[in-house]
């Protein structure tokens, strides 16, 4: 179900590794690694499910609206997230090199079929 | 010192609203905010200050090497940080509508002016 939109994303974008759609509590509900990767996406979301609901919380407090994207590069791995609703996020762990501007616009073009079914 | 990098960071970048140097515990260097607007820039800073805290954490727990930027898309707010080193961060308030990209470029072309002064 969310399987190939996941993929879809991770394996068109330039750097792709692994995706993931998971609660904000930090359950995860699918995720997708590029072939020949060795990635614990699940890991990274957890780890990142707990700022994301920090930044939210900031958020509401500087009456910013609703968050819709975080982005955190590091030197080893650029994470891409985008917000679902208010439930679920989606993230994309991509390559330094990767093609961030390509990753951030197949999640857009992919978040409503996601959000369809959450 | 730090105000006109600042100011050539806001003031070139369409959208951009204030811009600010701040260290991690959230005591701030300085801060500027382009005319006409009314942003308070460095409660902006200290709320993120903390959250970066918690992303420089995960990045070092999941081993993505140093953290060198983040940002947050909301509703009503864009805000870029990029690490200055250790101790400093740099970061743009710009209107959803603004250009991120550039925003982006003029923080990594300005960042080797400010960090040699901090």
């Amino acid at each position: 179900m969310f399987k190939e939109p996941l993929q879809k994303i991770v394996d068109n974008v330039e750097g792709g590794i692994a995706g993931l759609v998971m609660g904000f509590d930090g359950i995860p509900v699918e995720s997708y690694t590029r072939e020949g990767h060795k990635m614990d996406i699940t890991t990274v979301g957890m780890e990142f499910s707990f700022i994301l609901t920090q930044v939210r919380k900031a958020a509401e407090i500087l009456e910013m609206g609703h968050v819709r994207e975080v982005s955190i590069k590091a030197e080893k791995l650029t994470i891409a997230i985008r917000v679902l609703n208010n439930e679920y996020f989606l993230a994309l762990a991509m390559s330094p090199e990767g093609n961030f501007g390509k990753g951030r616009y197949l999640m857009r073009v992919v978040a409503p079929k996601l959000q369809e079914e959450l």
